[in-house]
């Protein structure tokens, strides 16, 4: 085989190491939110994807399930400086607007130390890339960790159409402000050594142009292509036994009260605490639904290296329990909080939902209010924060709930509960034609259509 | 006397109460920002004084010091709803970008009972205002605690000239979004009920028309005209016998060190604890400081009924002794921090200041950073942050550091406390002529002239 002429770059990559009885390690897809939209159009097509090495991830070419996997070797220390510092204490805080500014962050010499790492690790990414890819080749840059990586491969192989595609939001320039000025700078220089800069949202492209302009005083070229649902692999794991077993568990978990549920990862973005607050409130204020309504969270933990997220996970669960202790009664209990992370028990509740609540404080897209649309069997009602990338999407069949109005998320899901079998019906046909109007595949042609060589770079100075 | 022509309000009043020999009540000249810059410039010149009463204020006219104070009486948990729920845990922190979004605000069934209250509140100050002022006076309400009074004013007495003049920042539109949209739009249409908003800094009144348009449909007038210091006054203190008590205790403690400043109230916004870190660091980084600098911190507490503010002033302390701890030797105290509020005290620091820091994550205006241009004896220079309101006043004779940056901050003080002689100089005396540019009564003056009658109410639906 010759050099590919499709590359796919992404922090982690489409394959997870496992020991087999013999002893062998043997590679098998792994999960991951981006893997799981991108990888079954990727598998089988004879690109190459480009990832960080791992500890249980691959160190040398691996060639499984479909995928040509190349690895970055990065050291341990650097690894952790470029993830939980840079991409994920730093930047994913700045894009989705969760700065507690009075304390947060505070950019001291060894946050400093820590940007020099990103940048080694992004440069590292462009010398695997460059290596790697085919003549004109294409190649797609997935995410926040790897901004830096299209002004360093411009500069090594100017030849290659690039794309880079950030699946989370992108901050407004007063947000921008919070980084050192050369940072600043030098992040957005970097995503504008891409060909193209993709965004799930146009909220999110304006306010990247509208940083660029203000920052490097041109405007880097844009596209907005929000991510779609695999129907079909929904369909496949919605039929599988296991996930028949889910949902037989969780019929009888809830008999004839109606069902509440929200699927996400415990992270600060996605609102969980006050989501519990609005059921309570809507507990005191609707007495009608006490013993009727049963909220199944099925929310697993994250990003547990970073003590934010710990912390976070200790104020969800004290929530549930004053929320519990407060309304159940002996055959009911208000709010049941799993966290296994087991895929067919999340495909089985959103199949079962009655209600879907997606009210998060900032949110890329979110792939969840899709996957609702699709594989949901009870014309349920999804309500949806216009703060989610997908409200672009959905907004004409959802409800709308301000993710900081406890009172008036409340309000909604009292709206939500009682509404018509007929506006259901009606809501819920919109929500699955929206989500249905998109594909993988064609997501991921889109990338490939507005990839294109990087635009001379500008003279310094 | 007949009914004044001119008005003005505030939540706080210029008088307050104390208890004479005689067990008589005096009132006496109060403290506060606003009462400082406007209270010389009011005092003697006819006007009434609307202002909240409570406990150590009149409750009934007073008329002391060269005031007519008319107090609002206010049920006690109203005004505390009003005040400390709404107007500092919420508008303040709003305005200021203060929320850590994660986690608040979080608007419940009792927040919306405050700003209920807040309502009521806004109301009664609007009749209490309706009844005072004389045919065609002239109206002018001060700050983020009194917004709705505008619209609630316009309704009663359509015939009074009105302007709002807004200390604190005033947030963009995303921000906004934060509040539920029935009360955007209710805090909006109450400021476009004045017949003029007016603003420290042009990004505030840019910020607000920016709200007005995406929520009204609409832009009130506005103006931008920042608050001055008034130097006579400033000069008058300097040269007390307190004041100069107070510099010679100064100069013992100091010695023949550098002296570094700052003046703030215990105020999330004005990020001490990011100084403290930055001036650490600059201890670690640049060894020549060492012994050779003191950082005198006057400082003093605040709003302590909010649990975040005591929060935030053990984290002050905490910084402070830890910093102490790495570097103090048998001379020499790193950090001194004064928490005793004495206002002979700071005007003698900034007297005798080498560098102040005025380093906030955002600030309406920052009085501090003009009042140390003008009482500097030493060709004082200034570290400013952008995001003061101030910025755009003095930016050209300031060194600009980044709030959150402090790494850079670390290094910029380094500049400024090595800066030669000759640039201190040309600096000092620029930043001077920029603050005595204006004054307190022109200042009014300003206000009166852009007050005019509200514009007809849009009609409704």
């Amino acid at each position: 085989m010759g050099p590919p002429d499709l590359v796919v770059v992404s922090n982690r990559g489409p394959l997870s190491l496992s020991t087999g009885a013999d002893g062998q390690q043997i590679a098998t897809r792994g999960g991951g939110g981006l893997v799981s939209s991108l990888g079954p159009v990727v598998a089988g097509s004879g690109a190459t994807w480009v990832a960080a090495a791992g500890p249980d991830t691959p160190h040398e070419v691996v060639e499984a399930e479909g995928f040509r996997v190349r690895p970055v070797p990065l050291d341990g220390e650097r690894f952790r400086q470029y993830y939980d510092v840079v991409a994920n204490a730093t930047l994913w805080f700045l894009h989705h607007d969760l700065f507690d500014l009075a304390r947060r962050p505070h950019l001291d010499r060894r946050w400093r130390r820590a940007w020099d790492a990103f940048r080694e690790v992004n440069d590292a990414f462009a010398e695997v890339i460059a290596a790697e890819a085919g003549p004109d080749a294409t190649v797609i840059v997935h995410d926040y960790h790897l901004p830096l990586v299209g002004r360093a491969l411009a500069r090594q192989r100017p030849d290659l159409r690039t794309a880079h595609f950030n699946h989370t939001p992108f901050c407004d320039p007063d947000a921008l402000a919070v980084l050192p000025e050369d940072v600043a700078a030098e992040l957005l220089d970097g995503l504008a050594g891409f060909g193209a800069c993709g965004f799930h949202s146009t909220r999110w492209s304006a306010n990247f142009e509208a940083c660029c302009s203000a920052v490097l005083g041109r405007t880097p070229a844009t596209f907005v292509s929000p991510a779609a649902v695999d129907g079909e692999e929904l369909a496949r794991v919605a039929a599988t036994p296991e996930c028949e077993a889910d949902l037989a568990e969780l019929d009888a978990l809830v008999g004839d009260r109606h069902l509440l549920v929200r699927v996400d990862r415990i992270e600060l973005s996605k609102n969980l605490v006050r989501g519990f607050l609005a059921f309570d409130e809507m507990l005191h204020e609707h007495a009608q639904w006490r013993e009727r309504v049963v909220f199944g969270a099925f929310v697993y933990p994250s990003r547990e290296t970073l003590p934010d997220y710990l912390a976070y996970r200790s104020e969800v669960e004290a929530v549930v329990a004053r929320v519990n202790r407060t309304w159940a009664t002996p055959g009911w209990t208000p709010i049941v909080l799993d966290s296994s992370d087991r895929f067919t028990r999340s495909v089985a509740a959103l199949r079962r939902s009655d209600v879907l609540l997606v009210n998060p404080v900032r949110d890329g897209l979110n792939l969840v209010a899709k996957e609702g649309a699709v594989l949901n069997e009870r014309d349920g009602t999804l309500v949806l924060s216009p703060q989610a990338g997908v409200w672009d999407e959905l907004s004409g069949a959802a409800l709308s709930v301000n993710p900081f109005d406890v009172a008036g998320t409340a309000e909604v899901l009292n709206r939500a509960l009682a509404m018509d079998r007929a506006e259901r019906a009606v809501r819920a046909k919109a929500l699955r034609t929206a989500s249905e109007a998109r594909t993988p595949a064609a997501w991921l042609d889109d990338h490939r259509a507005h990839a294109r060589p990087a635009p001379p770079e500008p003279p310094t100075g």
